[in-house]
């Protein structure tokens, strides 16, 4: 069995997801027992030009749900991007989670070479193999997200670590 | 042309390890300009608990490395982990793009199925089969170092942004 475009993009997708919405579950956690408001970081940033954390979970959201529908050539679900706490960006883990469980591997498969052209900034495109933009662009991206959001969690003290990163809540 | 396990795993590594040596030219040029010592990134940390930049680089370095001789069966070169200050860690970037130019397609090419076993903290082992390794381990824990490298010398005011991560010093 070969590496195919469902296989190196959904399941790491779900599973990195499912990791983010652990790590808000531990910060969640963490708020509780040193009392604090988990609006504080929800709000956080590493510095004052870098998006916050809702922005850095939406956009990681975004950053799957996009790359497989346009893999695909699937219409995804728009998202109106309204949500400010820590539980409506669980919700928006899982409505995330549930468009990409809907998607098939056949609608995926066989892209490699197809041609993705996609949106950079305001007005510029940018037009890339479905294979290169997968492994150069749309993975980097998500990861970096997510990355990102567990940076500015650990900044702040919530104690995660690289299992939480890794392994989500199937970690030892 | 189906993705393979080389084409899923080298040249990821070697472009965003390159992307991350440029991190390295635009922070020591950053350091220039505002007259501080270089060293201070090298040493910088988001959390007292988390490792700091010089370490982050060095665990990108030896993700790439590890992952491509795991998967491969190939003895990869060993690093001492001296490596203190920006020149130092860009050549060990150097060091580590050299060792993942000489594999050979045909060395990692078939190897989903395999069986790779290794290290996790100091005394367990994990297996996971090729491609689950690759993709569920070693990339997203690549590129959290490099997110994390990144994330660094944003938190300390170097002027990156997302081209430099996409795209290194080919960002227009």
């Amino acid at each position: 069995m070969t590496i195919s475009m469902h296989s190196a993009s959904v399941p790491i997708f779900t599973t990195m997801l499912g990791n983010l919405s652990h790590f808000i579950d531990k910060a969640t956690a963490d708020a509780q027992a040193r009392k604090y408001d988990t609006n504080v970081l929800a709000n956080s940033r590493l510095a004052p030009d870098m998006l916050p954390f809702t922005r850095q979970v939406l956009i990681a959201c975004d950053a799957a749900k996009l790359c497989v529908a346009r893999i695909g050539g699937i219409e995804a679900p728009k998202f109106e991007d309204t949500e400010t706490t820590l539980p409506e960006l669980k919700a928006r883990i899982q409505k995330t989670l549930d468009f990409l469980a809907t998607v098939q591997a056949a609608q995926l498969d066989g892209t490699e070479a197809r041609d993705i052209t996609f949106a950079v900034g305001r007005d510029r495109t940018r037009t890339m193999t479905g294979e290169a933009y997968l492994k150069h662009w749309a993975l980097p991206n998500f990861f970096f997200h997510v990355t990102t959001a567990y940076a500015i969690l650990r900044h702040n003290g919530v104690p995660l670590g690289k299992t939480d990163y890794l392994a989500g809540n199937t970690a030892s």
